[in-house]
């Protein structure tokens, strides 16, 4: 196991009851709130209503943002940091999913940047001070309300990267699995995909020592499993909306890959696709998986795909360790389609051959030149497995 | 899933270098420093040696409490409130396993209180404010180096309680493995035996809900059943030594009983054990834990139990559920016995009939008449329980 430091202070409110509490977190950290959020679903909810009321009936200023994209854009939080300078702003409560929680913690670290927010994504910005910020989450899916971490698109340099800082992490965040009733079952199953996307980078590595961490990660996985399909027949199933939102924070606040070097291989490859096509990023995982794992198969990586079939698909081991492995990976591929209704090609998802070479080459080049994952891919590897999705 | 807080903020520093960060840790928080330890042992491996050169090194002023006893008591404590007082010491470094981290927090807390520190364990005093500690942890087994609780003995009154608050929990703990190589045989297994038993009293309760808390349960007995024996022949396997400290923290950091009302049954009943023979805490659990559960098996514990035996012992389901749940029971007892070489009797451990009616009295009294855990045990329960666990 390798030294690692554990540091995750993010409050967590979970359960039916905790909004209640919002002028009291809010007020630790700030009087004068940026209200985030997407594209409107709070208001059909009535979500945004209720957050207003209290707001007022406690005379706590807001402003507010919406409108942020499913795959937030930049000029979102140009706009963000306008609104903040002009209005004093110091506390960023942001409603919503990944999206809109990822965008407001660049507002909140670009505020105190005299560059373009873009500057931080890319590095050309350090970091040093943020706004606190907390949230109000409405889909399980990015874990953002639990880690310092976000994902922002560049529509004018088609790039879209992860950026991070500890100073981002969310003071604090409301989980009511209620509010997640109203998701569409699209968006439920790509979260779930997503949740299982965060553990699985996490656990396919050639770690043999990280014991525990790799059972949390089993715990997760099972949980998605289980539960998923549960959410498609039952969208307002407590107990599976609980469970599924629980997981998405643990999936990747950082307690799976304690003891780990961990170098993320699905997710770089997908971000090229929802740059080039707006795909939805759950959906895009949950096709280059198991393409991903059959292509990274071979006497390194069999024992680890094996045990995942073995612990988490409940596969019985046989003497043929590779045959067990494309089981696992059979079932992870089955489970995704035939469980959660995935389109599980890239042709349904009208993404033909056109682009594969110069998204493989971006791929690539954001990850320094090639990912080095539990496999390093390189150009050539990644589309490879482009190719390999398409039908 | 009930609706819960989950607020754990400790830093962890784990691994084998983190020694150096302690005087940057320290002096987030204070300057006057009262160092915590027990018996000597840290001593004894160099690690005093090792802190107190740091600290000057650093001119950060100290004092010492040493001595502090397996079953902390509370005229330590008193002791300590004392040296803090005289002192002017703003922050406590406590060097130890549970029981010089319990004390440690007794002290934080009781020296802002003015009457004796009993009273807070007793809860006739409230903590209200406490000195922030840190910890260097040195046996993997309480969890209380990420935690807000502790437990103190009295041994005028024959008493043996908890206590906790969130202003005593651990600001950083410091985990590294390689300090508890030289923890012998029987303190590494009674460690391993606690960790089981945290784990499982969050574990074995009838919430049908919490899947994903009863899968990460599920991780943490796994690992400490596949590594406990592993400590046996190795005690300086660093990947064991490893994976049950990490455990020995979120067995019982909150995690597991997120969305769980969990009442405790076997901790109560092991204190009287502990309070009346000064035996080690993990021993008596481990004695106690298989007969609670054959002692609460029925038609409302046996998915319970057998799910138990499925999904951490692998024992193959059948058609007899109660046949299954007693098999699980069985294995428990004999990873304890066979695996870890418990003494799984009291009379082993020196302990006859002569105070088993009196203790359980008290056990029942403590608990606020009776243990309400998952099933209710009355005084007479307990007995039965302690009776049956003497040969």
């Amino acid at each position: 196991m390798k030294d690692f430091i554990w540091n995750v202070d993010t409050k967590i409110l979970f359960g039916k009851d905790y909004l209640k509490d919002l002028p009291k977190e809010i007020k630790k950290y700030g009087d004068r709130v940026l209200i985030t959020y997407g594209g409107g679903s709070i208001k059909k909810i009535g979500l945004y209503d209720e957050v207003v009321k209290i707001l007022e009936k406690e005379n706590i200023f807001y402003k507010e943002l919406g409108g942020i994209e499913p795959n937030p854009r930049v000029e979102s939080a140009r706009e963000g940091v306008k609104i903040v300078r002009e209005n004093d702003i110091n506390f960023i409560l942001a409603i919503g999913g990944g999206s809109v929680i990822d965008l407001s913690k660049l507002i909140a670290a670009a505020t105190f940047v005299d560059a373009d927010p873009w500057k931080i994504v890319i590095r050309e910005e350090k970091i040093e001070k943020a706004l606190p910020i907390g949230t109000i989450l409405t889909l399980a899916a990015t874990g953002s309300e639990m880690n310092g971490g976000g994902v922002i698109t560049n529509p004018e340099t088609k790039q879209k990267l992860g950026f991070g800082s500890p100073l981002v992490k969310p003071k604090f965040s409301i989980l009511d699995p209620e509010i997640t009733y109203s998701v569409n079952a699209k968006h439920t199953v790509a979260g779930v995909a997503d949740i299982m996307s965060h553990t699985m980078e996490n656990y396919f590595t050639l770690d043999k020592d990280t014991y525990l961490q790799n059972r949390m990660s089993e715990a997760i996985l099972k949980t998605c499993i289980h539960y998923g399909p549960i959410l498609l027949e039952e969208p307002e199933n407590y107990e599976a909306r609980a469970n599924i939102m629980w997981a998405s924070s643990w999936a990747i606040n950082g307690l799976v890959k304690t003891g780990k070097d961990t170098n993320w291989s699905v997710h770089p490859m997908e971000h090229e696709l929802s740059a080039f096509y707006d795909l939805t990023h759950g959906i895009g995982l949950a096709i280059l998986t198991p393409r991903f794992l059959s292509y990274i198969l071979d006497d390194d990586t069999v024992d680890m795909i094996r045990d995942f079939g073995i612990n988490v698909f409940g596969i019985k081991p046989s003497d043929d360790k590779f045959q067990d492995a494309k089981k696992a990976i059979g079932a992870l591929h089955a489970f995704f389609e035939q469980e959660l209704h995935v389109p599980m090609t890239l042709e349904e998802v009208g993404i033909d051959d056109e682009h594969l070479e110069e998204m493989a080459k971006r791929a690539a080049e954001n990850a320094g030149g090639s990912i080095k994952g539990v496999k390093e891919l390189k150009e050539e590897d990644i589309l490879e497995i482009y190719k390999a999705s398409l039908f």
